[in-house]
């Protein structure tokens, strides 16, 4: 197996779980982030107490602030920033890509205001470069703990994908490839806001068979409005969509299942986000989705009722309600 | 809202949890059973102590063990007997049916030996009775407390399904229609075999990347066996195909899936069924999918494994790591 020297771009959970994985297999891994806490603790202490605390670091592994130093010599740059956080990543890092470089995108969801993907922020600012998505089910927590994970690499570009997963692939992290990568950023994306209802669900003290039937009509929402927006219906089906829906909807892990929850506990968004470390991609995403759909005048009762709760216009128990309050028809 | 006599075959945990949403909603019910310790138990306590303890049954209900008196001027009879006995619950209640009555059928499986799906053990015997099948994301546990639920009433003949819808439909339980009455039976069925898979990933000590992968590659295989089998495509991707595989392999109350955590846990079939008071559908079903599959040339690694395992011809933990070590292709 080809050693390359890798760089990641942002050191939070994702990103310090992949330098783990990366360096594991033998590749030489550099890290940038803008969070100089970050990097005077992780040379400290030599763990991302922060952001993913139970994850061995590589012994060879770089966390640096400087973006130059963590990008020279390149062969793979992987983009492990939130989406409403790439844009600021590209301005600060972008002109040390090399030029051959493969960009791997990591982040799921829309940039709100211009709806843009993650793939569309890369390619906008460095349009030479080739890029892959890799995107499924795959919590930072599980596979720092080598736990069974299995995603997709996805490009237009077939060798773009096919490089990607070489560098990714191993015995517990397993990599499939998809050529559609509208649609698996769309699912990537959409995940997120369905998992908010379904925390709304368990914080509202429901059960299974609620989820089993949100989540349902959740996937049948996303791939309406995804196909819409150019994905391939059956993208939706595949593991960035159904398989990243479901590990982000029945999961501890899941930040945005999580926002859902306290809200359909009855707490303010405020006070929950204030808790957290992390971002829940999902609340903005939720309001680029709905205004999205609006567009191109998609139905989503569920993306509606969420954002509707997110800006505080209504309860979780009143927006349950409303959905389930919808005429019984053949589904 | 007009109220109907309506009795039960089977006074397990769904039939108990029916009757007591149907007598919540004013039904004259009576049920059923050949297990004379719950016809006993229930008289004397009131409540289904072996198989429901928690669900509070209606004043009205009459539980017994004489088919005659309790199907007795039934305008809907509802099936709610395991799958391999369901033969013998017509063999010994079918002549009471009375002849205008609607047969429901909510048995989830395929009959072992003759593949027959519960429709169609019970028009075979009742060939001019209608039918609908009630399917879908629905523990009885859940539905016993009020909590939403969402299922669909699957016939061909659509006035049957509408009949079933307007019996059952409610604030809490909704029922939406379906005519593709072999897609959602076969989805019924083989989400167990699947639920048997998850259960070993929960065993395994697995995460919620591991189920979403299984996941979605096991609805592919259920939708490939299906359609092959007669159903739509697209039923499997509805409630009673996706949305009863989410409810089942993330849920405690299931059983096909405890069946399957054992297993991965090392333990012995044997042993496993030997605690449980309820019936695993999913056991039977797995060896029944199997033939299936190969009577129709259709691949179905997932189920394959399975079945291995169930036979005791290999551990859970190998099971899983053949599945994982399949070539990386594209999705």
């Amino acid at each position: 197996v080809t050693q390359y020297a890798v760089a990641i771009v942002g050191f939070g959970a994702w990103g310090t779980a992949l330098s783990a994985l990366l360096g594991r297999a033998g590749h030489r891994v550099s890290a940038y982030t803008p969070e100089t806490d970050v990097v005077r603790a992780v040379a400290a202490e030599r763990v991302n107490r922060k952001y993913l605390p139970e994850c061995p670091l590589p012994p060879s592994l770089v966390v640096t602030g400087d973006p130059a130093q963590a990008l020279a010599g390149a062969r793979f740059v992987l983009w492990a920033v939130p989406t409403q956080a790439l844009g600021a990543a590209v301005d600060a890092a972008g002109t040390h890509v090399p030029s051959d470089a493969l960009l791997i995108s990591l982040a799921k969801g829309f940039e709100r205001g211009t709806h843009r993907r993650p793939s569309q922020v890369l390619q906008e600012r460095l349009p030479r470069h080739r890029l892959s998505a890799v995107l499924g089910p795959s919590h930072a927590e599980e596979v720092a703990l080598g736990r069974p994970t299995v995603v997709a690499a996805c490009a237009q570009d077939e060798a773009a994908a096919a490089e990607a997963q070489a560098l990714l692939h191993g015995e517990t992290f397993r990599v499939y490839r998809n050529d559609d990568l509208t649609g698996a950023e769309c699912g990537a994306a959409l995940k997120n806001v369905i998992a908010i209802a379904a925390g709304m669900a368990d914080g509202l003290g429901f059960g299974d068979n609620a989820k089993g039937a949100l989540m349902t009509r959740g996937l049948a929402e996303m791939s309406r409005l995804g196909v819409a927006l150019g994905g391939r219906r059956e993208t939706f089906f595949g593991l960035t969509g159904l398989g990243d829906l479901i590990a982000t909807c029945i999961s501890r892990h899941s930040r945005n299942r999580r926002v859902g929850e306290g809200l359909g506990r009855g707490r303010a968004l405020a006070e929950i986000l204030g808790e957290m470390t992390q971002v829940a991609e999902g609340v903005p995403t939720s309001e680029a989705a709905l205004e999205m759909a609006e567009a191109a005048t998609i139905a989503v009762p569920i993306t509606e009722q969420v954002v509707a709760v997110l800006r505080g216009e209504k309860s979780a128990d009143l927006a349950w309600r409303d959905l389930m309050a919808r005429d019984p028809r053949a589904e």
